[in-house]
């Protein structure tokens, strides 16, 4: 395959993307030569321009070709209110609901210690500053109700009340819509401890 | 999310991957953009230069960067056996065997009627010239043994014998270092009945 470098090239590179290994990796680079390759034209050129064009917004961390992003620099959002959620991704379906109007803060990311990452990498100093601004009243964990999202929420929670922070947490519950039976015991069992 | 747009562009561009959707594309582009900037220019560049440089084969129509790829150049190959394989990857397989001399034809595919690969998808009739060029005396049929692979088969099998080839199938059977306990059924019977 001496001759066929560049396909090489291409599962490699392709396997640097999360989850794929190589078996995948191979089918995408067929699927995208054989077939589609003007999707393999397309899929360089997003790449390029996303690495050239995408930072960070200054203030709540979130992908952004500005310096702020455009929910931080919308004046009709209620800064009182912080809201921490891991990715973009949680924050977007936060937005969907239409329930939240303030601030966010995107950790980009949760700590997960076997992976190495820690405090640092998900920017807890600056959540610490940006809670301490003096506008800020609440801020209202969402991250994940999974093992590392829910140690993440604790570490961040036991921090910002040394702080003087108020923290609250989004409420662990029975799905809107399910049936009990259906539903898993972990969580009818919180949503019992959590009643009001 | 006006202000990223180069991140949505970029999750609709890796949708086009196989096998990948939003959920995945979410994940590819944040990981990409927050952990393996690098990556994401080596891949973009891979894809470039794959689109670029690499064609099909004239004679076997696997993925090559010259006109002939390096197996169809080797003149040590003998010229008389030709192997049928659906991809690349099967192709490298057999190489891998050590216990093939001879040349290849590679269909980049399969028939599948339900998504639309038909006889000229995989180069049928430019199979039939070959193997009726007067030196090839041996067709032997190496597409998977799944419904598709055997559909295949069969059909190349039939057009093949109706040129007056010579059509020979791998055999099928128990896997080499397998305890007939734990291999299937469907696999113990047709070792069975191609016992010799
Ligand atoms: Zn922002
Ligand atoms: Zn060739």
């Amino acid at each position: 395959m001496s001759d066929a470098g560049s396909l090489q090239a291409l599962v490699q590179a392709l396997r640097r993307l999360p989850g794929v290994g190589v078996k995948s990796a191979q089918r995408m680079a067929y699927h995208l030569l054989q077939h589609d390759r003007p999707g393999a034209q397309v899929l360089a050129q997003a790449l390029q321009q996303a690495c050239e064009h995408l930072g960070h917004c200054e203030r709540c961390h979130t992908f952004s070709e500005q310096a702020l992003c455009a929910i931080c620099r919308d004046g009709e959002r209620d800064a009182t209110r912080l809201c921490v959620v891991e990715t973009p991704a949680d924050q977007a379906a936060m937005e969907r609901t239409g329930a939240f109007s303030g601030l966010y803060f995107v950790l980009m990311g949760r700590l997960s210690p076997l992976d190495g990452v820690g405090p640092a990498d998900i920017g807890m100093q600056q959540l610490l500053q940006r809670a301490a601004d003096g506008v800020v009243q609440e801020v209202i964990l969402a991250t994940s109700f999974t093992a590392e999202g829910e140690a993440t929420a604790h570490a961040l929670s036991q921090a910002l009340r040394r702080a003087g922070v108020r923290v609250t947490r989004l409420a662990r519950g029975v799905p809107v819509g399910s049936e009990l039976e259906y539903v898993d015991l972990g969580t009818i069992a919180h949503a019992l401890a959590d009643r009001r």
